[in-house]
């Protein structure tokens, strides 16, 4: 048996096999064991996400030798876009978010009924950063303001919590973990909302206390062929 | 359409989602396009690899939604290692090897008869940091000989050009593209025989080319899902 573990979410996804991305970390530190398989879309929120996921989780596959064990759905980060903002046509409101959730754990496990999804919170945001980066912004905005902040993001983890509780899914808090970073303003985000080394680092490292804590881990895993020194 | 490419190989396929690695650089260059399998066993010579494909491919899948289109076969650096030296148990002769390419051809298009089968040479070798580098060298080895030699693995690099046009299959020449780097001893190798981050960047920079001659680039294949503007 070889299991997959698949990455379902938005840039923070798609981005995680970029050098020393958290799915490429997670690709090498399963070699021989199980298969990451990315899914990964930039700017999409979880009302996107629901428009695509049978589309784009319908090539995967899922048997006995080779079955999806678990998903990481890691979305929020563009939902939480404030409304009244330059990206505000990302945003999804909270309760529609948390809809949302749902229904992607429903529609993973009616597809694959044994795996567990594992819910990531959106990461927290350094508004400074955010404002020099600004994506999208129309030139007669010059307002100064930031399209995301911490704040909103740390309300939509709250709700990534509290989903993930009502479907007995483990979740990532994501956005508690990288501020208890050092300097994470800098250390653990590239540009405000994307992760550096250092915010790859730590969610890799969480993702696998996740999966061990569920019987995935290089330990308990067999390798799908032999050491070669057994060979000999 | 979302095409698999499957990278079968050893150590230095192994590896290839490290830090900079070919392969992870493939999965981010492929996101939203193409799914990059791993199938990496260190140590592995053609002879062991025909021992485990049957198992090690099983897992994989290929139907009209997520085709197999391209498996890189990159074997050889350990089939090259000299019989009289201390890693002289890996050591498979020149015509085993090559008839060992065949079978592995042959099994890849028995099961997946619409894949293109691309083979890898060997890398070159640096001998003087195969000598600082020795694995598994007994201590009353004192003749200070390195376990492989760049002429060796030259004639390997030969012997699966040979193989590959006798299959018709394209084969990308690693062991002459990474000679013409300047300082390609230290710059592209780690320890005389895997791949640095220079190393990784010409294999990645070549199988692109590979591919895009097949018909699958970021600009041949559909992406599996709009971008974010699109759905605005």
């Amino acid at each position: 048996m070889r299991p997959k573990l698949v990455l379902f979410g938005d840039s923070i996804t798609e981005y995680s096999f970029d050098e020393g991305g958290w799915g490429a970390s997670l690709a090498n530190h399963f070699t021989r064991r199980a298969d990451v398989i990315l899914r990964g879309y930039s700017g999409y929120t979880t009302r996107f996400a629901l428009k695509i996921i049978e589309k784009t989780m319908e090539g995967i596959g899922s048997d006995e030798k080779s079955p999806v064990a678990a998903v990481m759905v890691f979305f929020g980060a563009n939902d939480a876009a404030l409304p009244d903002r330059h990206n505000g046509f990302l945003h999804v409101p909270l309760a529609e978010y948390q809809q949302n959730l749902k229904s992607i754990y429903a529609y993973i496990k009616k597809i694959w009924p044994s795996a567990v999804v594992i819910f990531i919170t959106p990461p927290p945001i350094y508004e400074e950063a955010r404002i020099k980066n600004a994506w999208l912004l129309p030139e007669e905005d010059t307002s100064g303001l930031p399209e995301r902040t911490n704040e909103a993001a740390g309300e939509f983890a709250k709700a990534c919590i509290t989903i993930a509780k009502e479907c007995s899914s483990p979740v990532i808090d994501i956005w508690s973990k990288m501020q208890q970073v050092p300097d994470w303003e800098k250390s653990t985000l590239s540009d405000g909302l994307h992760l550096a080394a250092l915010g790859n680092k730590v969610l890799f490292e969480e993702v696998l206390r996740e999966l061990k804590a569920l019987g995935l881990s290089d330990e308990t895993l067999p390798a799908d062929a032999p050491p070669v020194e057994s060979l000999l």
